[in-house]
């Protein structure tokens, strides 16, 4: 960063508030697109001008100026799935089948402490891991939404919270009438916040009755609002719904209305060829979050599948609990592999593309991609820059490929979101760490004394 | 580091060269086993010593004492399948089809550029990528394989260097005799080295005759050297193989007698159970290269089914052209996440087995396990600190397992090999890193150009 000295002094210029000039840009709309020579102009928070460099000196001028060589400018990362909270379980639980995991470890931890304060901790320890690696927009679904929308508030980054629904009492909410009360008041609370929006959250099929998911279909449509819900996630899962309702969980679901184009189905690792054209018809879209899948033994979801079905889908950590990471850049990587090496076909889902579902991709499932996902001018300025420059990463043929196969996330140095700068050169300015963390060994301890 | 005011001045002290004492120290053997309290004594390149250590401080005196609070020390890691001079290909040909990849960018590129000088800097930028992430021991396959024992001998790193053949001429070498003989002058040459190793390395089933393939066994048995082969790494090869001398590659391999306790063979994607059990039987060895394996389109190995068989096994990077990074750490994730979502257990290859895997197993297969792959006394000093204190990786419960699902090759801090210090806090001083960066530079340049 060098602000010392600019040479933005044009003669009846335009003023933005700031311009970054970066190695290259990947703007992810166009598709396929990268640029070099090129500039970014942001004013209030928004994208004023992408323009080749020179035209941008011409025509504006600002008070700060980044210039980042060796580095490239995309847009932030969408994590499309993810129970923040649950950053205080990351590694509390591994090696364990899926059963034992959630009935002798998970779900105790959780009935002792998830309360309020557990969820405050764990929702800014959560942001700070994400932001400091790229990911500048998150999909919440916990008990306690309000909370994690007062740390997203209050260190900046953007989330879509889920007005979470289960069908059993919790510390949180006692029925479905509480749950979805609680939700809506959070909701209304931070109307006037822009950079949080909410989710309907039934938890999944198996813990919502038919009457609470066609409540909630219904209440999607009258606010508009998108369904965050599990489907799919594993075989036995369904094999139990087929017992116990006679249908699969999608069918069901489809006949309540909850499947449309405001839903976000996660997981889905298990779908036939009829489901996924269901699926596609209506405009439903998938959360993908193949280091989870695999880490809790559900299996490897079918995207090439999903992208020839023409189905809209983005990347989710899943909560840390079952990850470890909350690191869009592991997903990223996953998601590429994992279709190649699951059809067999080392051409399936490029780079462009998978880096395409993880911004674009989970603006639009989460109907925010008038706002976020690429590059436009008019867009919010939520970006990332990547130094593509350190010794380990030589050498670089193709920056786009490089930012799948090669980056890890250590490697993003600066982060804005709405045009605020949360970090810098890989430092975090946006929340008290000493403190975040000193919380967090709190209820390690805590937990450790279970 | 701090070896300012050492406590150790016990009387009658056996004297040392150093002691580690680090928070955890995770020895491999006996297997399982994580220690607190504890610190490691180095004498002349060997462990001495692993003591609780107010023991250690009461027996030793040493000249150094590395102090390392928040770091986990353990056996260096082995990368048991790499092709190190290809590290100037990384990104150079992604998201192909294999044989798009092969013919129409990897082979050209090698035909037009492969020569020593190539491989002199494709093996050193590797070794200290590799070196970085804590990878100490590396069995590489390439053509030169003189370059790349320079290379190593000269940064300090141990490796096995490949004596390769195949079944054409190459700037190399002219046929099977000619590749031999060179192979087998490198492998006299650096007799005296104590960190080189050798081992026949056959390309493949398909690029190497009958009679070469019958003289590599007996010459194996007759030299007491490991045999490193690809096999069954697609199921295209396979079918071909069958075709062209109506026996599956394992089966004519086992034939020729190339099978056997001294055998590497790479990938083994695609294995039957009769297959499999043959492999034990004969005690032969197995590489797995999970993210090769998915990036190329491979598949996905049994591994869960190579352990019921009790078939010994290791991890590679393979070349940095097919994955795209030499980094262990993501090998070990890889192989501990896909083994998981193939079989539908989160209870498979748990933490600790592929940690096993990553070092003893390595160390096993390549006939170096009474040298490397634990921290046993009198085993050779070859260790890595990690850090498991950096706040993105908080909270931490079981370091073993944030090894494994959490750790990124940028936590590694120290590493040694022999006893020799090769980096310390991250920085390694073991190569001049400027002038073999220019050097990959220049040969980018020429592959811009091709």
């Amino acid at each position: 960063m060098d602000n010392a000295n600019t040479p933005y002094s044009p003669t009846n210029p335009r003023t933005v508030d700031f311009v970054v000039e970066p190695e290259w840009i990947l703007p992810i709309e166009p598709a396929g697109l990268l640029l070099t020579g090129h500039a970014l102009a942001v004013r209030d928070g928004r994208i004023e001008a992408l323009l080749p460099t020179d035209q941008m000196r011409a025509q504006f001028s600002c008070r700060e100026t980044f210039r980042l060589p060796g580095q490239l400018l995309m847009p932030g990362l969408v994590n499309l799935h993810c129970h923040s909270a649950m950053s205080l379980l990351r590694g509390y639980a591994d090696d364990l089948p899926l059963m034992r995991w959630l009935q002798e470890r998970i779900w105790p931890a959780e009935g002792a402490l998830a309360g309020k304060e557990f969820v405050a901790t764990g929702s800014k320890l959560a942001a700070l891991e994400m932001l400091r690696g790229g990911t500048t927009c998150v999909n919440d679904m916990y008990f306690f939404p309000e909370e994690t929308a007062k740390a997203m508030a209050g260190i900046g980054m953007r989330a879509t919270l889920g007005m979470i629904v289960i069908d059993f009492p919790t510390a949180y909410a006692q029925s479905g009438d509480d749950y979805l009360a609680k939700g809506l008041q959070t909701r209304d609370d931070y109307a006037d916040n822009a950079l949080l929006s909410f989710c309907l959250a039934p938890h999944a099929p198996y813990t919502v009755s038919d009457p609470l998911l066609q409540r909630i279909s219904e209440l999607s449509a009258q606010l508009d609002v998108p369904i965050h819900i599990h489907m799919h996630e594993t075989e036995q899962e369904i094999a139990d719904e087929v017992v116990r309702t006679g249908m699969r969980p999608v069918d069901r679901l489809d006949r309540l209305g909850i499947i449309g184009p405001r839903t976000i189905a996660v997981h889905a690792v298990h779908l036939s060829d009829t489901e996924m054209a269901l699926l596609a018809r209506r405009g439903a879209h998938l959360a993908h979050c193949p280091t989870s899948n695999l880490k809790l033994g559900s299996g490897i979801a079918n995207v090439p599948a999903w992208e020839r079905h023409g189905i809209t889908w983005g990347l989710g950590t899943d909560g840390a609990a079952s990850n470890n990471r909350l690191d869009a850049w592991q997903e990223l990587r996953h998601a590429a592999l994992l279709a190649k090496g699951r059809s067999h076909d080392a051409s399936a889902l490029t780079a462009h593309r998978v880096l395409s579902a993880a911004t674009l991709g989970g603006a639009k499932a989460l109907g925010l991609d008038s706002k976020i996902g690429s590059l436009l001018p008019g867009k919010a300025a939520d970006m990332i820059a990547v130094r593509l420059d350190e010794w380990i990463y030589q050498p670089c043929y193709d920056p786009v490929s490089h930012l799948v196969y090669v980056t890890g996330r250590e490697q993003v140095s600066h982060v804005w979101v709405a045009g605020e700068l949360l970090m810098a050169n890989g430092v975090l300015s946006c929340a008290n760490l000493t403190e975040v963390l000193a919380e967090a060994e709190f209820w390690r301890q805590k937990l450790l004394q279970l």
